[in-house]
Parts: structure tokens; C-alpha cells; sequence
């Protein structure tokens, strides 16, 4: 835990938020400036800040729950007519938590480009 | 393999592209409608329709591959500035090829909402 880390505090319980998913490795709530009818972030418990930082030997089991978790967000939130996953990465993609986090939205038309 | 399937046909060099990685279980082209100065498609080499089908039992290697090869290319194409990862699963996200494909996008401050 990082413990400056706003994501950590929400896995930790000590800041509070929408929780929608519970895993042992990730954890899945809602975002609190949505941008779909459905928009949730999924994130490691661990503290890992980029995606870039991605390291097999120690990250895989989040890496898969996080899309496990995102199927059964998709199934439990109605999606099945479409859904959009995103990694930002740094300041061009504007990511503003330096903790990994995959968006999914869903529940509109999503346009191209994705930003 | 899908016979039907264009990124299979790139997979197997039936179809040209510009490859700009090459890896046990994905590669990496050139999206033919580049959305930014670097916009890479990385995809498994195995035929999945779409990332609601991923299965861990099955498709764990590429899942992580996809991660190391964003990497590499970010890497490569000196985004170390920021980027964006993007699944689109389904028609309201605007998936246009039914074989999974991770773009990544970078080389320019990306807006939000991600579409």
C-alpha cells in the first residue's frame, strides 16, 4: 500500500466508494465523474502505479482478475450489446491516479476515436 | 484459425500489414486508420472473437503478452509521455474486426471521454 495512494485508501476502506466487484486480487467501483450509464474502474489491491510497470512474474494473477471482473460487471450491469475497456498511461492519456486502473464503460453509443 | 477473419489472414501473412512486433502468442500492426501519430493494433494469434470470451484456462499467455508487447511498443516509439490501451468489445463500443485486438494509441495528448 502506497499511503498517499487515493485508489489504496478505497481497497483499504478508508476512503469510501461504490463498490460493485470484490475479488482476491481486484476490486471494482464505480467512477465518480461517469461518462457512461455504466462506468466502472478496476484495480489491483496491490499498488502498482502504471500499466507500464506491468511485471509478469509478479502481476499476472491481478491482470487476469481484472478481466474476469469486467465480465461479470458487463453480465451483472446489462451489457451485453457492447463495452469499452481503457488503460491510461501516463500524462498524454491523461491519467490523473497513479495506480493501474481499467475503465469500462458501457451503456451508450461509444464514438471513435476513444479520445 | 477463423477463415473468415482478417486478423487470422495477418496472423498467417495472407494478408499484408505493417508488423511492428512478433511475439510467441500476439503481434502488433499498424492500424490502417491511425487515430494518432502511434496507433497500433496487438492481438492474440489465436482466433477470440471477443475479450468477454476470455477464458484463463486458455488464454492467459497472450493475455499477458498483449501487456509486454504494449510495453515494447511504447518503448520503441518513444511514448514514454503517455499512452492508451482500448478494447472494444461489441457494437455499441464500434468493434469492427471479431478477433480481439488491444490498440494503443499515443504520440498526442488524448481527450476524455475515451469516445
Amino acid at each position: 500500500m502506497a499511503t498517499d495512494c487515493i485508489f489504496c485508501k478505497i481497497v483499504s476502506g478508508d476512503i469510501p466508494a461504490d463498490i460493485v466487484y470484490e475479488g482476491d486480487h481486484v476490486i471494482g467501483f464505480r467512477d465518480i465523474n461517469a461518462q457512461a450509464p455504466t462506468h466502472v474502474q478496476i484495480i489491483p489491491r496491490e499498488h502498482v502505479a502504471k500499466i507500464s510497470d506491468f511485471d509478469p512474474s509478479r502481476d499476472t494473477a491481478w491482470l487476469v482478475e481484472l478481466f474476469q471482473a469486467a465480465q461479470k460487471i458487463a453480465s451483472d450491469e446489462g451489457l451485453d450489446k457492447g463495452f469499452r475497456l481503457v488503460f491510461n498511461n501516463g500524462a498524454l492519456s491523461g491519467q490523473s491516479v497513479l495506480h493501474v486502473h481499467m475503465h469500462i464503460l458501457g451503456g451508450r453509443q461509444l464514438s471513435w476515436p476513444p479520445g
